[in-house]
């Protein structure tokens, strides 16, 4: 079973490394870069190349994680003014795009060298970035700076056309099955629906939505499951198929941290059937803050979109 | 035939670029750990790891040519403030220190990766420092510094007590010869000479210096072969067996520019039968500052060394 999978950094990652453990799917990563934010941020400025941060997670993600070169690609320097916080991977693929040319080359041949189970692939080696308009009117450049105003987005576009990396439309031609996410709604999903011919190529091919656990402060405050795939469509243009959400609740301490910092549960609703539900909750501490964060389990993640993928292809 | 190359950077990895293509020579490199310049420097100050510059290029020597891996470890950020004019290759030996809590296992890995022909080991584990006493009198730390005053050097120490790292003890131990440089004198083949146990090591084996083609400004204004081979005995404690000295002159126009900058041509010398000459210049662009460069040929340099040790080993 050949699934297409687009998102962006962390969220497609936990899925991918669940999906790499079945032996009947095939996976392709789509993966946006519209990153302005962190060490993928400051490699795209300096060093003029698309930002490598997430195509990097999703590599590591279908890599054997004991190799040696996983390591080296994982690696992140804590220390020094030059290189803290910087990742090792993400220079290793800025360096390989300026060796082969090509930024989408520089992610093969890392994908080689780690013989990744599937296959990792930029949405467009075009530079572009994101442009909101936000509830009060003011257009708004650049996904840090969207997500920083914490503010209603009303309409999201690119700063100029991107042109789709060719591999990109014929993986979704060829799949048996589209998944969108899991992923931050607007930064990380919606930007690969605005690729020129991106959305027109998935046009017919059941297409599954992995809700989000929780809302994103800056991105869907308040949204609730309806409004996910409302905002969704809108941008896609045409029906979801199923929607996976999760229906586990979420244990009361983290749920309380995560409300003070403006993030609520989007719970699972009754009444439309394309809505599936599953409990596919794992929480983990974050190595960043030390604090417990809920995340997709990546096991029971993928099996449910295993099992709703045979069902929608008939298998 | 097993030779141990002591040396530093650039020199020594010219060697190692002839010796590789012999396949009855088996080279084991042992390099210095003193450069506190350029990115090595940096990488040295802030992240507290010895400096990789000297084993990268000795490795990358060794490796093919044209892998990826090899690329990767060669490359060289050109732009950008944060990582310009720093080593990709230098970096991920820096994070490999860190992931495997040792210098000299990230040394052995990157050199599994690029599957090298021979040895890279470092002289020691320890951070040292070089200490030079300048002919005022007056006492110098740190290589950068010392070659910076460009004056002459008296007397050459390590700032403290540095143990070999024992693989260097185990590979001169089973030798069969042992070729000191090509490289500078007092910054990269008589450091390795003062790590403990190392010369007493060499002691009875055949022990062959290459020498300098030109003088270096800050390290050996005006020394005639002579001084130098005065001076690497010094530091040993007993004598050369034999000296590997050029024999070729040195085009006029490009040995004017070296002589502007207080570099100028070591001769090779008559009456000392233990100094065998060969031509073995080749002038070549230097990426750095586009001007014309002699270096030694690696391939005659190679066999050169190659010709001379099955001498003395009787072969």
């Amino acid at each position: 079973m050949k699934i297409v999978a687009l998102g962006g950094g962390t969220g497609l990652s936990t899925l991918l490394r669940g999906l790499k453990l079945f032996s009947d799917v095939d996976v392709t990563a789509v993966v946006t870069v519209t990153d302005e934010g962190g060490s993928s941020g400051i490699i795209r400025e300096e060093l003029g190349v698309l930002p490598p941060g997430d195509v990097r997670n999703n590599i590591v993600a279908l890599a054997e994680n004991e190799s040696l070169m996983a390591q080296i690609m994982n690696y992140r320097f804590n220390e020094g003014q030059t290189f803290k916080n910087h990742s090792l991977g993400n220079l290793i693929i800025a360096a390989l795009t300026k060796i082969t040319g090509s930024f989408a080359m520089a992610v093969e041949k890392v994908s080689d060298t780690l013989a990744v189970k599937g296959t990792v692939l930029p949405v467009t080696e075009d530079t572009i970035r994101l442009v909101a308009t936000m509830e009060s009117g003011e257009e708004v450049m650049g996904e840090t700076q969207i997500v920083k105003r914490r503010s209603k987005i009303v309409d999201l576009h690119l700063d100029s056309v991107a042109h789709p990396f060719p591999k990109v439309i014929e993986a979704i031609s060829k799949c048996d099955v589209i998944v969108l996410g899991p992923g931050s709604l607007y930064t990380s999903i919606i930007p690969n629906l605005m690729v020129n011919g991106v959305k027109e190529a998935m046009k017919g091919k059941p297409t599954i939505l992995i809700a989000n656990l929780m809302t994103q402060p800056g991105e869907t405050n308040g949204f609730s499951l309806k409004d996910h795939i409302i905002t969704v469509e809108r941008y896609l243009g045409y029906s979801l198929d199923r929607v996976i959400s999760n229906s586990e609740i979420i244990p009361y301490d983290i749920l309380q941290r995560y409300n003070v910092e403006g993030s609520e549960q989007v719970l699972t609703m009754v009444g439309d059937e394309k809505v599936v539900s599953f409990p596919m909750v794992k929480s983990e501490v974050d190595p960043n803050d030390g604090k417990e964060k809920v995340r997709h389990d990546p096991i029971k993640l993928a099996a449910s979109v295993r099992k709703i993928a045979k069902e929608l292809i008939g298998d």
